[in-house]
């Protein structure tokens, strides 16, 4: 089992990666605050792992709230049904919570224990490949409103994050390869080594090859948490985790949540960023190419959806969180391996590259 | 015009207090970070003074969110609203919120900024004694459950407090009582002077009388700055300011919101908090008196509504946020001008005051 340590200072965790790390009590209940717990899980999830993860807990009072499956539930609404549940049960502020689940259930129980009682404690156990290497770690919780994607939230630490690998082996192909999205994001954006890694190993993580899968995890996590601890509230550096990410959302909030998977979007996304890259000069288009070939190999779009325009993409990239006093601001690569964020980049284009990449 | 400072660190604010002070734009855009403003107000307010709050943004983008008035609207619905109103105008991170009104458009404005893009900043302008000297002071906000009350929320701090005493003169009676009734309790619980000054001045304050109500207010403010920089988010000292409101809030949760408003439901508990620290042994049956007296001459509720049983309040209070492992924990006088919080208390003490009280 490989451990890793998210440095905030007081805030600090652990993530706990390896084959079986859910078969250890030991991992678990350190983490945990009091005696009250309450884990969150979802309607796919719940009959697999929920019963596995209760025998570890069978010295605290613990309650379950079973949401239904799918980002289109990631909003406030389904939120209330975990604050009636913690309710109903008494708990109070010394409570702890577990998200049991993918990145939805994940941000939805992080952002329940932010604002439950002004805030308590919570544990991620991320299941699926996506909400393993990325959104389990950093501290991002929140839910969706109709105009825009997460725009509802906290900055809000878990208390420990523990991935066991074991839980993939019931993850549908489609969610495995939206995770492997994520993966790739990590090689583009910070680590070039990585990314050579990715086109060399692609095969075996597609196989599920538990050795390729421990691998990719710790090292996205790892490049995630380094990011994480120099800037956890995204004034600078931490934004450029958000590659394909604008153009991303714009596909998600467009066709209505839950139709593209997240990690799906942003891979359409990431091929936008970086033909807009090539054609701002920074990387070549044979780089291009060898970017679209591993989101390929990984059976991921790398265009937008049918009859998405330009026009479609501007109105909802204009909401987007990095927009600051009117100026849309863009993760761009400089290199592959190396990703910045501005917004000091020729409109005409973005102009160009939605043309070009929007098929009406 | 007089100025106090909330000592916070980095997140230290001022709070301005005297008659007139929002007619002084200098106080106010300070404190607004870019372009984008949105006052959120509510319905009753809003033809007061939304016009002469206007006027001070001239250079602003300015748009305004108006909410239903009243306690019973101080849940998640409402709060879509201002999220709606936010998307729809597409302000993003650096736009700055301001609360225009009571304690409810307060603590709902500064949760909608906790949560909005994961954090924006907004300003506080109380429309009401209760708001003026207590809630828009301390960060603490949050909207209701209807198993608890402020179960939902976040300690997010403003970046300035702006209380204007002119604003006042459209207060209904009721509600000023209701504010006054948290002014006493800064005297009991940290300000045996105080106490002994709103003895001699209540009638004064009653009518309104400007300087009264400005130093007061002044002093109200500057007490609770004190406990708040002391103890941010309330893991010790903190809990004081909450004397009378953990039988308020079982009295409100049981009424329904808005029945009695929550300065009311806070007398009656500060008399049962006065009655139990009196049988436990800290204060005299004179005391209790002095303390019943000062309520009744500000027409304040000094017992619980009829019908209300000791059973309805053990059941309600078992979910407030200050219990610890399931021990109720309650804020007591130790003398008139010093609160304790504890745990430690004689429970058959407390089973016979509420069965002294509660009037069947």
């Amino acid at each position: 089992m490989l451990e890793l340590t998210v440095d905030l200072g007081d805030r600090s965790y652990p993530i706990f990666i390896g084959s079986g790390t859910l078969s250890d009590a030991a991992k678990l209940t350190p983490y945990v605050r009091a005696k009250q717990v309450a884990i969150v899980t979802n309607e796919t999830v719940a009959p697999l792992y929920l019963d596995k993860l209760k025998a570890l807990l069978n010295d605290f009072d613990v309650i379950d709230v079973v949401l239904p499956d799918g980002e289109a539930f990631k909003n406030l609404q389904t939120l209330e049904a975990v604050f009636d549940g913690l309710l109903q049960a008494r708990h109070n502020r010394a409570t702890t919570l577990i998200a049991l689940g993918g990145g939805v259930v994940g941000d939805m129980t992080g952002f329940a224990a932010a604002c439950y009682q002004r805030g308590v404690e919570f544990i991620q156990i991320p299941t699926t490949v996506l909400s393993q290497v990325d959104s389990s770690v950093g501290g991002k919780t929140g839910v969706n409103h109709p105009l825009g994607k997460n725009m509802i939230g906290a900055f809000h630490q878990p208390n420990a994050v523990i991935i066991d690998t074991d839980l993939l082996a019931t993850l549908p192909d489609r969610e495995l390869s939206a995770g492997i999205a994520e993966i790739i994001k990590y090689g583009l954006i910070c680590d070039s080594e990585f990314f050579t890694w990715l086109q060399a190993n692609i095969a075996k993580l597609m196989a599920r090859d538990t050795d390729a899968l421990v691998y990719a995890i710790h090292r996205s996590c790892a490049d995630k948490a380094n990011v994480v601890a120099e800037d956890e509230k995204e004034s600078g550096i931490r934004a450029i985790l958000n590659l394909g990410h604008t153009f991303g959302h714009a596909i998600e909030t467009h066709l209505g949540y839950g139709e593209w998977l997240h990690g799906e979007a942003v891979a359409a996304g990431m091929v936008m960023a970086a033909r807009l890259s090539c054609r701002l000069g920074d990387i070549s288009r044979e780089q291009v190419e060898q970017i679209k070939a591993l989101l390929q190999q990984a059976n991921l779009p790398v265009l937008p959806p049918e009859g998405m325009t330009p026009d479609d993409f501007l109105s909802i990239m204009a909401v987007d969180k990095k927009v600051l006093d009117s100026r849309l601001r863009l993760v761009l690569l400089e290199q592959v391996g190396k990703a910045v964020v501005t917004s000091e980049f020729d409109r005409s284009k973005l102009d160009e590259v939605l043309a070009e990449m929007c098929v009406c």
